[in-house]
């Protein structure tokens, strides 16, 4: 199946808009129309992670539950294009066994040997390449490593213990409240509190590595976010490596999407409609209703919006949501990240990895795989201090590629979904500006009557990420079938 | 409600069997007799984590479960005794988020906030003791931990990479075949292959950290086993630190096993009974037909066994079990601890840490909280090495806890549960002798017919953690969802 989702130019074919992928479910429905079922116990809305979860847990425990997505495709902004059955991720892409609800996942859906490593340091160009305003520099991985481990540790270590003694509970981040301290700050705050003990080298490789993360500015990075993630990770620069961008699916992110959707249909309490975005969400008399852009309505005792931040303002919600959380919607977070996948006809890139900053549009790139022609996969992340819509200059893009390793890459195909102008996400994976979690986290969690809220955006650990995503829909779940029990009088599924 | 398990000692009572907890449940059983409900969809035999994470998704899931436990409360070998409203953990303590199955469950249920620091080194008598064939030695907890994060990394350090290239994937052991060669060696092995690097300090504290995490011998404990945990840490001496001994329930282990039983209770799908040891499993034409010693017989279309695997060959299973399962169970694993609690009238002790080794019956002890009447507790690891059964010999127990700082314990109450002679444990948490992994774990796994096995004992992951037992309960769950699917013809629970 094809999804109107992402794009992919190749040297023959040009440019092209929607990519081949596992995500897309079909038939689009299996209602025969919007009253076709009732009313329903929950309404689930978003087919990502949390939703997917939410909506899973929900069939399980045996409540008639209704899925309303509106893309084609289930996994919101995290999925993969499969093309010639090779994965390009288009979103969310690595996992590990220190975040504990998408390993939970992988464990229960016995998927534990479908992971493999990203990097393979072991052959060809197996080199780093930094390239700054200074110059150029070419390195060992080691010598990557010690750098931004040196410069990493500068950074975070406002309390002699590498940020531990703040965040001690990264799943309880305000434990020590001194915590929120840092969370007025911006990265660059925090840069010019250090810039005299960095090298230049040390100072790009920090600004690259922070700017990866949050895919903003510096001015808009929230310290404390950073330091969250650092603690999430285990304090360390290993940690960080492990966690953040060392092992994915073999198969692609949606195989793993797949089966929570086909856990929940199983179940015989799923019904789904996809290509359906919504207008409203109103909360009357005890019952939800939900009116697509179609003007169909559809009704619930409970509703759970997985609606990101950055979109909660287009939905008209009535009762209007609470001061709190619309400022902080339309403050929105601020990851911009343009993320690229460029097949190079050349195998002896795997093991090559680059950065690029400030003046490149894309910072970071690594050697992700090869490609069933032999070619090498490259991965490479830009953000909103130097953006760009890549479907509308592919040559800039293809130059950004190209100056990553001047000589080096001879892009075959590029592969890549524009989160920034995706009506449905409004920019990738979350980060926080200074101020947005000390200020509205609670506000983002909290129940709006009978509509619950759950997204990566507002989790409490892995936020941002595919676990925080499931953590917000077992959540919403446990919240929704608290609330209902007992349970909803029993179909039969025979 | 007091528990019959569990010893307590106290300078005015004695020593006495039986001790209070929040774990026992009253009334002990919910159903009237052996055939109230008829046939059950699912017999789970066992109420520790396992047992209870497999009877919650299953009573969620709607089908009819049965849950049959040989003691008179839940959680098996993880249970607190709350004495003056002070939790004394029996079993199974500690908990950290790079545990995904127990963080999961700590998240769902909320508790992200029940979680306290065993350790303090912060006042009083601030050190650690080291009490060795050569003599005593005080030192800061910062050298403690020097020197075990040298020893420790002299000891994994088999490919100049710390172990991750033998172990890269902890929840796939044998991803490098390899790693096979470690479970052949003991650490007795591996402790010779390093002698003459280590001094004798390094030596002492190596073994006893050892010794602390398997509670056997060197000879017994297998290398790999100990690479695994390693692994699992995050492959340094910070890492093991804060997952194997740092976090623990405020308000005690048992809080945690309730929310389990509840869920499942508040279903209306979960009937139980306490007090009710297992004589024999038979399976036959597509039933499993349980019986207790007590001659009462229950039904099922499916069995999950989370018998631990010491306790195994004790009951009595038709068909036999392979040959395999059977070797390994006579084998068993190898942890004897002999975990002592001592309240001592002394409130400076709280910062104390200390080890005797290899002449002391308690190897190691930390303090680990201050009681109601403001004393310090101090909670002491023995093992088969040099073990001791503390009730049959309470004036050697209460030796064992003075010699570790002679003159500052002044023990006023001892608190523990003797795993070795617990029939219905025959050991503490699962920790494997040389071989046994690899030759047994697929055999452990697999299931018979229609039972199947979930246990701490042959979790993937953290094998032998309260996480591991989870893992399985989820795994069992899981298995048998899928293997009875459709969903059994409801019932009405309003």
């Amino acid at each position: 199946m094809t999804s109107r989702d992402g794009f992919q130019w190749t040297k023959e074919g040009g440019l092209s808009q929607g990519v081949p992928t596992l995500s897309v479910i079909n038939p689009p429905t299996n209602i025969k129309s919007a009253t076709d079922q009732g009313d329903y116990d929950v309404i689930v809305v978003g087919g990502g992670y949390s939703g997917l979860t939410a909506t899973r847990d929900l069939c399980l425990a045996g409540f008639k539950v209704l899925l309303v997505e509106a893309r084609d495709r289930i996994g919101g902004r995290s999925w993969s294009s499969n093309i010639d059955g090779y994965p390009y991720e288009m979103g969310g892409t690595w996992v590990h066994w220190h975040q504990p609800h998408v390993w939970r996942e992988i464990s229960r859906y016995d998927l534990r040997k479908e992971l493999e490593p990203s990097f393979d340091f072991s052959r060809g160009v197996n080199h780093f390449q930094l390239r700054t305003n200074q110059g150029s520099t070419t390195m060992s991985h080691d010598e990557e490593d010690t750098i931004l481990r040196t410069a990493l540790e500068k950074f975070v270590n406002v309390d002699g213990d590498m940020g531990r003694t703040i965040i001690p509970f990264p799943h309880d981040e305000f434990y020590n409240p001194e915590a929120k301290k840092y969370d007025k700050m911006s990265a660059l705050d925090r840069v010019r509190d250090i810039a005299l003990t960095l090298s230049a080298n040390e100072r790009a490789s920090l600004e690259g590595f922070v700017l990866l993360c949050s895919c903003g500015t510096l001015e808009t990075t929230s310290f404390f976010e950073f330091l969250h993630w650092w603690a999430l990770c285990g304090y360390s620069q290993r940690g960080c490596m492990d966690c953040l961008i060392s092992y994915k699916f073999r198969g692609g992110q949606s195989i793993f999407a797949l089966r929570f959707f086909k856990e929940a249909a199983s179940t015989g309490n799923l019904s789904y409609i996809f290509n359906s975005p919504v207008k409203s969400i109103d909360d009357q008399s005890g019952k939800v209703i939900l009116t697509t852009r179609d003007d169909f309505q559809f009704t619930g005792s409970r509703l759970v919006s997985t609606i990101p931040l950055n979109v909660l303002e287009t939905i008209s919600f009535n009762p209007p949501l609470e001061s709190l959380r619309m400022g902080a919607a339309r403050t929105g977070h601020v990851n911009q990240c343009v993320k690229i996948h460029a097949e190079i006809s050349d195998k002896d890139m795997r093991s090559w990895a680059g950065m690029s900053y400030p003046l490149n549009k894309i910072t970071y790139a690594i050697g992700d795989g090869t490609t069933p022609a032999g070619n090498t996969h490259i991965v490479g992340f830009g953000g909103f201090h130097n953006h760009i819509h890549p479907e509308e200059d592919v040559k800039e893009t293809k130059k950004a590629v190209e100056n990553l390793a001047p000589g080096n890459m001879d892009v075959q195909r590029l592969v890549f979904h524009n989160w920034s102008k995706d009506e449905f996400a409004r920019g990738a994976w979350f980060f926080a500006p200074p101020g947005l979690v000390s200020n509205s986290l609670e506000s983002l969690r909290r129940r709006h009557g009978n509509v619950h809220f759950a997204n990566a955006d507002w989790a409490l650990g892995w936020r941002g990420f595919i676990d925080g995503a499931i953590e917000e829909g077992t959540r919403a779940a446990k919240d929704v079938k608290d609330g209902l029990k007992p349970p909803p009088a029993p179909r039969a599924h025979l």
